[in-house]
């Protein structure tokens, strides 16, 4: 049920990010369109199911998935250039940097975080809402948010001593966690309904995605992650799999796991695949 | 008149960014500041005496100000970066990457971009209002707005053949005019009144404001500016100045000053003010 529905929305929302980059100019907005292919859209997944789950037409959903996939390619296109992570494989592709050059990777992320506002500026929604969406959007991106979370993340490449679980859980709830909570909110958000239990579902999810990203980074293939892998390693970095060992790591990932599906209680058959979401991401090869 | 009330706004909009910045954390909370420190708030300007002239009141134009600094600030910190002009000196200050690192002045301008939608979301007006500066505002910003001016402007570097005046003139208003017809149009639209008066006023302005900058690389006193000035001789490039010669640049400036003031024909006295600024804008010496 999960496989077919992330298939169904993963398509709807790259016809609609299609249909967000087409006018854009240039050889900037080709790279816009090179960043936003490809990925697995569970940003994406999480909006349209949070919405169907409150009620809420898929219009405006898939403008909010469109938004939120195009802030998060934008933060990879990012976080991929030299002076950052220095990546050339992004989802099997050269990144952008590579594939054009680093003023253009710079422009492209730019500008992919201007149209997720400018999509969530469109919504067909109560302006409220819309308002809601949008304060939520520039918190979880920013100085507080994401953007902390990954200068959390550089520094700790050259700190003295490696972080403690506390310090590399708070960093990753921002670095990758504040979109995805954000994602799963929208929904409720949408529909005018109450935000805690999806809340509380994704930053038990969002914490479980990235124990399995580091747990792949050990044992994943870069052929099927279309990413490199190992670096983390090779820098010497603390991570979860670090910190808690392989079987560890995989245990706190179940915990967590569970933890998300409670907090889905309040809902029956129709949460079922959020329930499934949560188990993929601690079981994906990719 | 205009000396004492830019000043004025200058020191409101400072306070409010710096109130806005206070909680954003280490090092990049600090080089935030930093970025968004100084300037001449020609920008915060037009957004509060545009208010001003509509009626709004203070608290909803000072955000909008601060937020159009922030934008305008991060737009700063990017085309400094090394892959982009690679300057080295901003507002009498060392860049954000030359005194920070590059990792810093990336995500600098990615969290005051973020910042930038943050204000413009919690302002105290109708959602409905809210909503229409966040969508202007996106559009200005994005891939059809400021970047596509900065990516055509570098574009034009490498280019065999150097740009028209037709040519210049679309770049410069995507990527300077675009964020100043916001600022000039916040106000009407905060008041929801009609903005074409404004819309005129701010296309005349900006593009004004452009020539001046181009006579001012010529021209003007890099201590007076506290930025690097002949860049745009010795890379060879187009400007208004090399189209149109000094004295050429100097009457089309000040034809398009005498159509910023007509645009504002439907208002009396009470717009002075902005008719100085346009006036300032191709007296200024920094």
């Amino acid at each position: 049920m999960f496989d077919r529905r992330i298939a169904e929305v993963a398509a709807a929302v790259s016809a609609r990010l299609d249909a967000a980059l087409a006018p854009m100019p240039g050889e900037i907005g080709a790279a816009m369109r090179h960043a936003c292919g490809g990925g697995k859209r569970l940003r994406a997944f999480l909006v349209c199911e949070g919405a169907a789950l409150h009620g809420v037409e898929s219009a405006p959903a898939l403008d909010a998935a469109a938004a939120i996939e195009a802030m998060h390619a934008y933060s990879l296109v990012h976080d991929d250039l030299p002076a950052m992570d220095d990546d050339d494989l992004r989802r099997g592709l050269p990144t952008v940097h590579v594939k054009w050059d680093e003023a253009t990777a710079v422009l492209v992320g730019d500008a992919l975080q201007s149209l997720a506002f400018d999509l969530v500026a469109h919504m067909a929604l109560p302006a409220e809402r819309v308002v809601t969406l949008t304060a939520g959007l520039a918190r979880a991106a920013g100085g507080r948010g994401m953007v902390q979370g990954q200068a959390l993340d550089i520094a700790a490449e050259t700190a003295a001593v490696p972080l403690t679980l506390a310090e590399i859980t708070e960093l990753q709830a921002k670095k990758t966690g504040a979109l995805i909570e954000w994602s799963a909110q929208a929904g409720p958000v949408m529909a005018g309904a109450e935000t805690g239990a999806m809340g509380a579902y994704a930053r038990a999810l969002g914490l479980a995605f990235q124990i399995a990203d580091d747990i792949l980074d050990v044992e994943g293939d870069e052929a099927q992650t279309g990413k490199r892998l190992r670096k983390d390693g090779e820098a010497g970095k603390a991570t979860f799999v670090s910190l808690l060992g392989l079987d560890g790591a995989r245990k706190e990932a179940a915990r967590l796991v569970e933890t998300a599906c409670e907090a889905l209680s309040g809902h029956g058959a129709e949460a079922d695949c959020l329930r499934q979401a949560a188990r993929f991401v601690i079981s994906r090869q990719s």
